[in-house]
């Protein structure tokens, strides 16, 4: 049975050529790169070349470039530093945020650590930008506020740029999590008021256990994870270093061919909107799915009968894969918390797909059809 | 220029069998683990077959393992946990222990969270059990106990029963870094009075970027990176899919030869040993090198002359590769904190050799030949 993987927003395919990238570091560049002889100097190297490149595609320095075991442990280390290092008393965040932000929140708040709250989500998906500033502007303590650039679930991206002007007016730290965006848009993180940015790799085609913080050189943290004098004094523990050369390789090749591949997978996402919408009577969109929105995600509600209930294990059946909402609360099974904080209505079933350059408009034919018979 | 890697405490180099098992993750199966479809349950079901395989070799339950980004990470989260989940507010450690426990102890006394302290050390470098409990009978709190199984620069080895059965005696928590020993060593956890013991993979031919952390079942604690449901709630972030399976792989290579390899590594050190005291004049070694002692490494202290204080360096320039201490402070530049706590003598300069299965009597002619030279 031929697979269709429609789940790109959960993990991506390694790029053949990511993995030549990083067999060298797996083989022959064995060294750990603390170690100051010659074995050592060319995995360190490795290194400062992966974060020169990372730091040149998004526009930052390589000094605010930090390499983590991934998306999870950068939003983490964020609100950690914002909280512990940075003054920050309160946090505002949004309920449609990745449970990597929403139970680090949780667990400084329950730890009576900090406070937290909620901004209003606008029915559309989009954060309620008047209501984050009448709250910042309600806060005598200084605020982190923590904003997803773009949703993994619905695709909804903020206007980051006018979300951080706000932060700024109100001295507040600005993290957004930009786990979907990074390797799918042009960044540009000079010209963003952003004080943390996060990236994984295995959401552009690059390694899993690999991740990016981003620091502005306008703040001074300390470590999260304390130990040895790695990403100087930042991060300790011996670099997964073929995993980092392997996130330099991926942005890289996504970033060289960014346009054309969107174009590719934004016409991927419109076709299947067209097709469901013919075949399939009553089917709804979540999310601002024709406006401010990942090329790369379609939240699809189909309504509830015998037959949809169970159009995961369908699907899964006949070798589609797809999801319920992100991946990382798949096991759980308790529903999407974005779905839920954005429509509460039980009588749709939330299907999540996420495409890539690897898609094709057979695929979404074939899937298309399938869905047919099922509903 | 042939190299000679005389740094295995340091890091080793992958093994082919251990790439080989890696490398279907990093293509074929490539799915996140949280994925309730086919792609996604392949992919879990390596992480699981993986712990199941760790857990056998080192004789505790599966759910007792969990994996991380690291040894470093699982040092860490052992601190953290006995201090956030366990109660422990004084921590009893010793000078000599690796970075990753020694800085999150300070980072820990240092916000006035807990208290710290350390225990004696005898001359041959181990740890004075007397003291130990004569310092947790003067403690009323809860204690942390954090001493590693084998020391990464002189190689020591702690009667990691003597030291726990003290432990338990005062209800303290035990952890112990057992990342020089792990994959080198049977360790038989569930017959060894320890309630976190730590991995890391590429100390013993497996991928750098992971590790494990054991946790026995008698204690219960929460996550210290915060997010998706991975690793039973406690280790937040999409898994290092073939960093775990490589981890698991390693150990196992490890464990199938580890009487035959311990034996042929411990012959090198012998020779080693030998050869340095015929043709040195006035070397010294550091540590219980001719007792409980790691096989796998050596270290050693020459007579400081103008010559062998550039020692490193000129090994360098002849391919063998050779620490003054553990990497992770190498790059600091200020000596070895584990020989300065035994011996301030500054009229020695030590170096640190350290083999692995790979290594070669021959290599050990050439390196003594070189030293003779140089010295």
């Amino acid at each position: 049975m031929t697979r269709i993987y429609f789940d790109n927003a959960a993990t991506t395919a390694l790029d053949k050529e990511v993995l030549d990238a990083m067999i060298p570091y797996m083989t022959t560049y064995f060294g750990n790169p603390s170690s100051i002889y010659s074995y050592g100097r060319e995995s360190r190297l490795a290194i400062e070349n992966a974060r020169k490149t990372v730091a040149k595609i998004l526009n930052a320095n390589p000094g605010e470039i930090f390499f983590t075991s991934g998306g999870t442990e950068s939003d983490n280390m964020a609100i950690a530093s914002a909280i512990h290092d940075l003054g920050c008393r309160h946090i505002i965040t949004s309920p449609i945020e990745h449970h990597a932000v929403l139970h680090a929140v949780e667990h400084f708040d329950h730890d009576d650590v900090v406070t937290s709250s909620f901004v209003k989500i606008l029915p559309d998906g989009h954060i309620d930008l008047e209501d984050l500033e009448i709250q910042l502007a309600s806060h005598s303590e200084r605020c982190l506020v923590s904003l997803m650039h773009a949703n993994n679930e619905i695709g909804n991206l903020l206007d980051i740029y006018a979300a951080g002007e706000i932060c700024k007016k109100y001295n507040a730290i600005f993290h957004s999590d930009t786990v979907q965006t990074v390797g799918h848009y042009k960044i540009d993180l000079r010209s963003k008021p952003v004080h943390f940015a996060t990236g994984a790799g295995h959401k552009f085609h690059g390694p899993k256990g690999v991740g990016i913080l981003y620091v502005n050189d306008n703040i001074k943290i300390k470590p999260m994870i304390h130990g040895g004098g790695q990403e100087r004094n930042m991060r300790a523990g011996t670099e997964n270093v073929y995993g980092i050369v392997g996130f330099a390789k991926a942005l890289e090749v996504a970033d060289a061919n960014m346009e054309k591949e969107a174009e590719v997978i934004q016409s991927l996402k419109s076709y299947m909107i067209e097709q469901l919408q013919q075949h399939i009577k009553g089917v709804q969109f979540n999310g601002d799915y024709k406006g401010r929105s990942l090329y790369t995600v379609l939240n699809v509600s189909f309504p509830k009968t015998e037959k949809s209930e169970m159009i995961l294990f369908n699907l899964d059946m006949q070798g589609i894969c797809v999801s319920g909402g992100s991946a990382c609360s798949s096991g759980a099974d308790v529903g999407s918390h974005v779905i839920r904080a954005l429509n509460n209505n039980p009588n749709l079933v939330p299907v999540r797909f996420s495409f890539c350059k690897y898609n094709t408009k057979e695929e979404v034919d074939k899937v298309v059809g399938l869905l047919k018979e099922m509903i």
